[in-house]
């Protein structure tokens, strides 16, 4: 099997599911009991979130867990925008966010709030002379994807940070759920007050999340019942799932620094020998605004559903879009936006990879991609 | 170990475990991916939630996976106040609800909601005359606790169906999380819209749940993003999470076909044994009214957290109030709202049984419980 689809999601870690099971076994009691069980489980939840807050470079008061990346950015979204609406209805985003954080700012559009969507260019990167003409004495919040899902497209974020400084009445989010463990991030350098990430996209457990929400923030929370998460997020915590997930964020994380280049070698090989493959056009940005782990690239005239379905029975699996769209008959929303035209946004598919791929893997996909599209060239001729 | 605190949590199967592993390694996919691996998830996923629906006699369009029972309720709340608010802005619920529910309805006052608290008995039980008195023309959602978390009152919810059922623009959310393979619902019988599961009550994996809706019903979504779970909960899903639920629960109702009288059993006998400990008052209601699973007691003058920890010390393990609220000082509101005065409030004790629990256990359990009440009482003279 060559699985290059892991933008997508992640197989878990085995230590990650390891991690889980003993915990569920050993650990299950409730962290707000007052009994010797209850303590054990919160002294647990306690050392995850010390450890998550660490490999962050954040205050484990910083710390909420959440059920996932959606959830981490609706709470971020709509937190802020129902809670601090007395400041200002003035939102700002951008044209190529991911789903969870478009559709969180078209429904607060139904309930008055006034939102300014970003444009961005062929490479997906918004201009910061736009952002700052957008920024005005009401908006409370700016929200910017780090590394887009489908191109791998990277924002300035130090420089959006360093903007959005200027209106202290503006929160900065970043939906981190594509960067983290491959494009480093400073939460404190890029003055960062709100960043979402996703267990289930660095081989930790499907279901679980973080939300860095710095210190003194108050959100309107999405689920209200109880003290847990500092207020924020109520609930009964799924420990097994933040031991899983703070498990697999220091071993991803530990891949990055042991193995920094890894990505960028597959990356660069794939795309060069993406050359070979008759009619291919290069979608992803080259260079430094590039995640090392996303290609995407069409092959116009070609639908894009053939060829995944040629490959995957091959065990070879790539995706069109982001997953969560991927059955919507519409051309990708993101490359739309980037202005690269209907036939290449129709036609696009998305290769993403982790640390464990090998160039070997990458041979032999770019070598059954060329066959496929011979066949399929043939067939249409 | 003696665990009677099964209503704060429980232990989740060993087979629940073992399939939440399997299925992590197995069917890693993401359900929404177009190739083979997404769409063996997304069949898995269907299995699991077609098994949910024929145990909760519902058709699986209506089952709504989410991360718990604090996201059931505020989903089920939030997402019918604020989807059909034109239709009128009046609320029922009632003064003993879990703080899940309780907080999501003085969330919606702050935005402008009235809210109707139904009071309750001694017993823990609302009158449905007031009930009756308090539906109007602009009431659109009536929620009610089924099995109290607390005292294990059940309400008449049968009854309370048929008044609502005649207004046709109010829905009707029942909290189902202690009932749930305890105390038998039929949903349709009831006349119920919506009803929340949790996961982890009856030995399923943490951070899993159901909201059950009914076929035709919109909320506003909480999570938006994706189209997943009929376009009511965005985010990617967490299928072991899934199918480990739909295994607890499958186990969970069969122990009740199989071993129903048991748990009546266990309470029975530890009410009566309860009798000889010194200055006992029991609270729960008894008959009808009384859930199997949960025997609420209080030992005025003596303090609940000395007492807990005391038994803690002999691995014996029960809780003050909801686990959690128990680490506020204030007395127990649902103690206080049934009118059992504050010095009940603040002394009582709560005993949770599974299907797994034993009379032997009860034997030591109350003969632990003699000797720490009289060493207790010892200590104060
Ligand atoms: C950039 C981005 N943000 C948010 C999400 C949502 O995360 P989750 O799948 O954990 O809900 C995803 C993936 O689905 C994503 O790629
Ligand atoms: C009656 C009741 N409703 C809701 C909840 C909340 O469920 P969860 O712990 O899964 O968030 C609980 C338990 O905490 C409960 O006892």
């Amino acid at each position: 099997m060559i699985y290059f689809d892991n933008s997508a999601t992640t197989k878990p870690y085995k230590e990650v599911i390891e991690t889980y099971q003993k915990v569920s076994e050993a650990f299950f009691g409730n962290p707000s009991s007052l009994h010797t069980l209850g303590k054990e489980a919160e002294k647990l939840l306690d050392q995850g979130r010390d450890q998550i807050a660490k490999l962050l470079q954040a205050n484990k008061k910083e710390i909420v867990f959440t059920s996932g990346g959606t959830e981490g950015n609706n709470l971020a979204i709509k937190g802020t925008a129902l809670q601090h609406q007395s400041r200002g209805k003035h939102l700002i985003t951008t044209k190529i966010e991911h789903a969870s954080n478009y559709e969180a700012f078209q429904q607060l559009e139904n309930l008055g709030f006034e939102v300014t969507y970003l444009d961005v260019d062929q490479f997906g990167i918004i201009s910061l002379e736009q952002l700052k003409s957008s920024l005005r004495e009401d908006t409370i919040l700016v929200s910017v994807i780090h590394v887009n899902n489908e191109l791998g497209s990277i924002q300035p974020i130090k420089e959006i940070g360093d903007i959005v400084k200027k209106y202290p009445k503006a929160y900065f989010h970043v939906d981190h759920v594509q960067g983290i463990s491959k494009v480093p991030l400073s939460l404190q350098h890029c003055h960062i007050d709100l960043c979402t990430i996703s267990g289930h996209k660095f081989h930790g457990p499907k279901g679980t999340g973080v939300l860095y929400v710095r210190e003194g923030i108050k959100l309107f929370s999405l689920f209200t019942g109880g003290v847990q998460e500092h207020n924020l997020r109520a609930g009964t915590e799924n420990i097994p799932g933040v031991i899983g997930l703070a498990k697999a964020l220091r071993m991803s994380m530990e891949k990055y620094v042991q193995n920094k280049s890894h990505l960028e070698q597959l990356r660069d090989y794939f795309i060069k020998s993406l050359n070979e493959v008759e009619g291919v056009i290069l979608n992803s940005p080259i260079k430094e605004a590039a995640a090392p782990h996303i290609v995407n690239f069409s092959l116009p005239t070609l639908k894009p559903e053939v060829i995944i379905q040629s490959l995957g029975e091959q065990q070879m699996y790539v995706s069109t879009k982001s997953a969560c769209s991927s059955k919507l008959a519409e051309p990708s929303r993101v490359l739309m936006e980037a202005g690269l035209g209907e036939e290449r946004a129709q036609s696009a598919i998305r290769a993403s990879f982790s640390y464990h791929n090998t160039i070997e893997e990458v041979d032999a996909f770019i070598s059954a991609l060329k066959k496929t599209v011979l066949q399929l060239k043939e067939v249409m001729r």
